[in-house]
C-alpha cells in the first residue's frame, strides 16, 4: 500500500478538489422518507444512520475523494450506531474514497493502541484526529499502531471554535501554546514522509483567519492540514487559501451540514440536493486549487 | 438523585476508602479459565470481557466504591465491546459503585453533546473523563447535558504520564499551562456545589510530585481530583497525601492493572487475588485518610 499522504493526495486529485465530506448525521434531521421507515430505537437509528449515510456516500463520491464520518454521533446510540459506521467506512473504500474518522482520541501507552486498533483495524479507516494535550508519549502509540498498517493521523492543533482560544492561544514562552503543538507535528510528520513532501500526522487548523493559516503552513511544511469551519460554519473559500502550498495541495477543507443536510426535512429530492450541494463545494474550492 | 460530587463521597465513605478501581481488560491477560471458553472473536471477546469484569466487580465492590472502566479496550473490539460495558456499568451500579467513564472525550457542540448522551444516557455513567484542548465551549456541553442528569465530568489538568509535561507544563504568562487549566476547572465546578463543598467538575492529577498534588489543591478547592498513578505505575500512598483536604476528602485514587491482574494467567483462585489485592489497596489508602 502506498503512503496514506499519497494516497490522501491521490483521492483529492481524481477529483480536482480538496473538498472533505463531513459525515454528521443527526436523527432530527434525516429525511423523514427515511424516519418513517425506521423506529427510532437504538437499532432502528443504526439503521437509519446507515441507510443514509451509504446513500450520501453514493452521491457524493464522484464529487469529492474524502470523507470524514464524526464518530460521536454514530457512539450515542450504542453499538448499532458503531454498526453503522463500520459498514459506512467499508463502503467509502469501495467508492474510492479516503477516510478520516473524526474521533479526537487521548491516551497513553496500551490504551492508546486501543484506541489505534479501534480506528485503523476495527473501523479500518485512513487517518484518525488525536488530541495532544496528553504529549507526546499520547501520539507515539498510535503512531507505532498506524506505521505498522500505513494509516495516520490529524493532530488538534488551532480549532475554529470561538474558546479555542483559551487555552490554544495562551502566550508560552514568547509564542501560543498551538504554535509549540505545531512544531511537535511538524516533528512527528517528517520522520515519515510520502513523495510529495507530507507526512502521516496532519493538523487540525481552523480557517478562523487567513494570517494565521498561512503561519502554520510555514511552522509546519511537511503536515496536510484538516481545515474545519468551511460552509455552514462561515468560512469562504478564498479564507482558506493560506493552508495550500503553491501547487494546489496541502490542505483539505471539510463541510458537514451545508452537504448532509441542505433540504427539508419532507424533501422527496434529498438526494440530489445533497448531490447538488457536493458539487456546488467540490467546484468552488476545485476552482481555486486546481486551475 | 443527590449531586453528583455527595453521591461520591458516599461511595467513598461507606468503604472507608478513597479507592478507585480500574477496569482494564486485555485479551491476552485474561485468567486462562476464561479464554478457553470463549472464541477469539469479536463477540467472545466481548462475553469474556463482560465475565471477568462481572467476576471482578462482584469481589471488589466490598472493598471499593468507585470503578473507572476504560472505554479503549472495550471500544477496540467493536459494538460487543460497547454492549458489554454498558452491561458491566449496570452491575456495578446495582452493586452500590460510583461509575466514571475514562473516555477522555473532546469535541464541542451538538457533538460534544452527542458524546455526553453516549456517557450519561446510553453508558449511564456517573462522572466522564474530558479533555481541555478545545476550550470552554467543549466543556459547556458536557456539563449542559451532565446537570440535567445529575452527573459530572474530570477535566485532564496534569496527567502522569512522562511527556505530560511536554505541552501541560509549558509556561503561559507565568504559569505553567495546566495551571491555566486548573484555574478553569475550579471555576466551572465552583458553579454547581454539592453539600461538602465539592463541584461537579474534578480533575485528573497524576500523583507525579507531592508538592505539585498540594499546589494544586490549593488552586482547585472545590474540585475532586483522580489521582491515577498509584500501585502498578509506581506511587505510594504517602505520593498522593497532598490531594486531600485534612478531613480526608478530595481526591479518589484509582489503582487498574495491580487488582486486575495480580494472577498468573493459569490461576485457578484469580477471583480470591483480585480480591486480596483490592482489600489490601483499599486499607493502605484508607488508613491515610480515614482515622
Amino acid at each position: 500500500m502506498e503512503h496514506v499522504a499519497d494516497r490522501l493526495i491521490e483521492a483529492i486529485r481524481s477529483r480536482k478538489t480538496p473538498l472533505c465530506v463531513g459525515l454528521d448525521p443527526r436523527w432530527e434531521s434525516l429525511p423523514l422518507e427515511i424516519r418513517r421507515r425506521h423506529w427510532p430505537t437504538e437499532l432502528g437509528r443504526g439503521r437509519a444512520f446507515e441507510e443514509f449515510g451509504a446513500r450520501l456516500i453514493d452521491v457524493i463520491a464522484p464529487a469529492a475523494g474524502v470523507l470524514k464520518p464524526q464518530c460521536a454521533f454514530f457512539e450515542a446510540i450504542g453499538p448499532a450506531g458503531c454498526e453503522a459506521l463500520r459498514q459506512l467506512l467499508a463502503r467509502a473504500r469501495q467508492r474510492g474514497l479516503f477516510t478520516i474518522l473524526d474521533a479526537k482520541r487521548n491516551d497513553i501507552a496500551s490504551t492508546a493502541e486501543a484506541y489505534a486498533e479501534m480506528a485503523f483495524s476495527f473501523y479500518n479507516a485512513d487517518r484518525l484526529t488525536v488530541n495532544p494535550y496528553l504529549g507526546r508519549d499520547s501520539i507515539e502509540p498510535f503512531l507505532k499502531v498506524g506505521r505498522q498498517r500505513r494509516r495516520g493521523l490529524f493532530v488538534l492543533v488551532r480549532t475554529s471554535n470561538p474558546g479555542a482560544g483559551q487555552f490554544q492561544d495562551l502566550r508560552c514562552q514568547d509564542q501560543p501554546l498551538h504554535v509549540h503543538v505545531a512544531r511537535a507535528v511538524e516533528a512527528w510528520s517528517r520522520e515519515n514522509l510520502g513523495r510529495h513532501g507530507f507526512g502521516d500526522v496532519g493538523a487540525v487548523v481552523g480557517a478562523t483567519s487567513p494570517a494565521e493559516l498561512s503561519a502554520l503552513r510555514e511552522v509546519m511544511p511537511s503536515a496536510y492540514f484538516l481545515v474545519p469551519g468551511y460552509g455552514a460554519q462561515g468560512g469562504t473559500a478564498e479564507d482558506v487559501r493560506g493552508g495550500f502550498r503553491a501547487d494546489g495541495l496541502g490542505a483539505i477543507v471539510n463541510s458537514a451540514r451545508a452537504i448532509n443536510f441542505p433540504f427539508p426535512p419532507d424533501a422527496a429530492d434529498w438526494e440530489s440536493q445533497v448531490e447538488a450541494a457536493a458539487h456546488k463545494a467540490a467546484r468552488e474550492l476545485g476552482q481555486l486549487y486546481f486551475r
